[in-house]
């Protein structure tokens, strides 16, 4: 049984609250930690068997009967928990973005060297059940070399202006996602990043400095090219499909909807729509996602995300920033240095 | 070269005429009969190259020259032209039903016999695309022995009340398709057969005195079931699907449509109706019919469709209707005596 | 928060187990009464929250903080337990069937008039996202009135002639189920049942003295017609398709599959089959009619599916099995007398 | 009637013969030249009516009784015929590309200038049923301002080395399709283009000094972004979709296969692979096509897709093809000035 420390009780805390209680059997909540604790959160941590709750996640940290943290704290508060807790030797799940600080994300690798403490970086697509068969065919060879990989990612509403501010831009937020799968999807690291953006959504998020449409390239390590095409907006629902494209065949994943059901009549054949929001449509992935960390621990098995999986997605991030502001295709290397 | 008569230059009459003129370079319309000849169906049938044109189809019987008739004149003339056609020595492609009349079709069986020349009946479908590849995969064993048919078939919109008057009831004048593709995708006759059966769609077709809604349910000589289910309108457009289920698997085949556009949007993902039409949807199949009737007698060969497999649909629908009548399965037998 | 008693520690018996632990907050399971409890379901009670195992059933109606028992025993024992809880002042939800047996079932309505107590079928089926889906167009008037509704029931594997011999025979096992669905989709209730049933499947089936294919012609009360298909064995996965046709347009729904993948390569263009068990496909259902009988103990409100609703499936059952052994339609009327 | 002459009898020219005997009634092939006339072409030519063949274009550009030509001799040619038959007073059809070179291009533009004659380039996939339902889709607002378009395009199998070297490359080649078709869904030209290509399918395609797989991105004059992924080799068919996403929704195409057919077993949902050849998908494309270039003469309208239709897509692979040599995005106006 691991014992684990929450820090963070926000929408994405309370979901991790959620996935141990139902579905990790061999794991306890001990207690949350939320500066501002809502009543809400409060209520559902003891529901959920924590013994205690704090505003101080430091509590958390010096709690000796506690082994791994849960860190869904907001963004800026990732890498120096993550250090803080290895260092009060804790196992961590961090979610993503680590940091949008190459710097600070190598602190946190460095951190860790040595220790044996587990990491795991939330990437939680990689365990939804559509990318997951995407996968799976590349490796057991059904497509043969990837040669094209392309991802498709439209959030269905676009963030407000002020959050745009403080997310990090377009890349950092919501692309970092897709970065990890075309990863995930090649079974190699990029090389070069191109993009084509534009401010087509809204013009607020023009003004706050970012681009809510892309296009964008990549060049991969295996030689495979890949692309990505985001939008802010669609209208239509959460649109998450991917391709992979191969010398001996393609894989494709569409959409998930809420029931297969489609009505034909005089106005045409309608099914239903692509489930509207991210919790509906990758609810069960972060359930798994949280199987797995636990069962690392207790087996003493790699996590399937190290914390070298949540730099890469970062230094992509950063490398289409720059093919944005300078007009150009940018090597990863020349963000890595 | 084949020379051919068309007996008959209403809607169907022209769709032959025209498959002749662009798909069968073997054919050649020698001349076209029709009673009631229209400018347009004159117009067409000398554009199609019909040295002449006539309004009495013994002009046709008689014309040395002309080696196969084509009758697609009113249903009730079927098998008396038939039969005068055979007499005169000429091949038949006779449009489907060949009659009402079980003795009447005995009797064109009987005028054949020794004959040598060919006979097809019109029985289109047998040639879609769709059909052809669900009957092909039932062949080829892709889905192991047959153990239920299934076919779904409904009009887009309801006869006229007059029309059904004369039609010899829904079984023999739409469901007649279906019976024969019973047959072909089980590969053999049906021995019983009972129906289920409402006028839900159109009041004026049960004043008329029949029905416009039924489920048919047949037992096959292989001891396979079949089902057919049938509607006078499908507000969506023609529906004709078919599925065959066996030991080792099930093909299904689903409708066409204009193209493979599909629209998301806030209302749902929709694409396009099927199409609408018979003669829309299955223009290729009136195509490929006549090249094989054309084919058997220039090489000689069975055609694929003989005055038999026009006796046994006929059938089928008489038992239906004494089923609807007498509220109880009917054997094949009880028809055939 | 209402005080339950599980009656039966089999499979279904833990299904509802873990869906009250990890769906129903306002449920608690106090006991769990099994007279071959095994260790795992020993366990899995204890995990589950349970106060007390028994092997008597009687510890659990006897228990006076128990408000409500599920009853997952074998099939035999639901009636009379069903009695026996209305009797001590328990809610019931009860597996189908309540009974194969008209008068049992008769006898359960009587018990339960007048005392004020919930009753619940396990009918789970209409709480699926697809049959709810289809459902709901219907009752919206998405498809007019109804004129057809079909269903596709097909197992992925056969039962043992073993059990085949205690099942009371496909209809009232398998059917059944296709019986509510039926009843779920038309709103209202049949008036005729036609089977046309066959052994094609194994033939210990048949030497049980069962059919393992069928299709089974309803008329209902509505007017409308309905149709099911059933076999014992898809070697594809568990088929659970439905259609509903009406004077505006269609409804249908599909299989569920473990992901939206598509492979296309040299061999064709293949997406992965229907699940195969009914566990997997239906777990969420029943997880939702859990939720829903505790839910009408709380507010005091109707169930879902009523006692009526446990009997009508199996007048179903019984007409179907008499038109097989007759030859002909049989009336409801003619088994409920 | 419009008398038609064909230059070039080899395999589009054989189609466009087919189109006009079959489809285009207004039309009549007056006369067919081909300098390699082969025998079957020369049948086909007498079958389709003309009243001579040639090995001299110059024939038919002499002939007074000739309307119009199409022109479908070797690329090299396009430019210097399509310039004498204007100056012959004959209204052109020409195949794509105009010329690789263009200059030439613009010479054939200024020749035609003021003469009234009718141009209309072979962009095939236009009248294609599906592109065309996508285009209509964005025109009528379906899918509101248009922010994204994607095309696939991937051919079933690759050129041969020795037509590489002689086909312009790939952008000019195959992908010239893909940007008529992006102009044509977009609804504007594009501003500049970026293309991250690569050699995956064949070594001597490299070799000769040309890509085989790319990732084509662009700027669209209304702001818009679009991606083109090109492979010469699917080896499931011929892989032609593409989607439109815009403010209110998407638009998206699929293949065509030559049936509906699917087959459920042991190893999956499979349905039938995309049509193999560009001859079988576009069949009804090319004579389409050919129906608007005959109605265009007769009504004195504008053809469908003029002489600069022709010279846009070639600037668009001139600036891909500097894309790829110089690793940068390159400006349509660093290609035209």
């Amino acid at each position: 049984m691991v014992n684990v420390g929450i820090i963070g009780a926000g929408r994405i805390g309370q979901v991790h609250m959620n996935s141990i209680l139902t579905r990790v059997p061999n794991a306890k909540i001990k207690a949350v930690a939320d500066p501002f604790l809502s009543e809400e959160a409060d209520k559902k941590a003891k529901a959920a068997g924590a013994e205690y709750t704090t505003k101080d996640y430091k509590d958390i940290l010096a709690d000796k009967d506690i082994d791994a943290v849960i860190i869904c704290s907001s963004t800026d508060t990732h890498s120096p928990i993550s250090i803080e807790a290895i260092k009060a030797g804790k196992h961590v799940f961090c979610e993503k973005p680590i940091d949008h600080d190459v710097d600070k994300i190598k602190e946190v690798i460095k951190t860790l060297e040595g220790t044996g403490l587990k990491y795991q970086v939330g990437f939680n697509r990689r365990f939804d059940h559509n990318f997951e068969a995407a996968q799976r065919a590349v490796v057991n060879g059904k497509i043969g070399a990837p040669h094209i990989i392309k991802i498709t990612s439209r959030d269905p509403e676009p963030p407000s202006a002020e959050y745009v501010k403080v997310s990090g831009g377009m890349f950092l937020d919501m692309t970092i996602h897709d970065f990890d799968m075309v990863r995930f999807l090649a079974g190699c690291d990029a090389e070069e990043v191109y993009v084509q953006a534009a401010n087509l959504v809204d013009p607020e998020i023009g003004k706050a400095g970012d681009v809510d449409t892309a296009i964008i390239t990549l060049k991969m390590e295996n030689g495979a090219l890949a692309v990505i095409d985001n939008s802010r907006q669609a209208v239509y629902g959460y649109d998450q499909r991917a391709e992979v494209f191969g010398s001996k065949g393609m894989v494709a994943i569409k959409n998930d909807s809420d029931s297969t059901a489609v009505i034909s009549n005089e106005d045409g054949v309608t099914g239903e729509k692509p489930q509207f929001f991210f919790l509906e449509r990758y609810m069960d992935a972060y359930g798994k996602e949280m199987v797995q960390f636990i069962d690392a621990i207790e087996n003493d098995t790699e996590t399937p995300l190290g914390v070298e999986d949540g730099l890469k997605p970062v230094l992509m991030g950063l490398a289409a920033k720059k093919s944005v502001e300078e007009g150009r295709p940018v090597k990863i290397s020349e963000i890595e240095f």
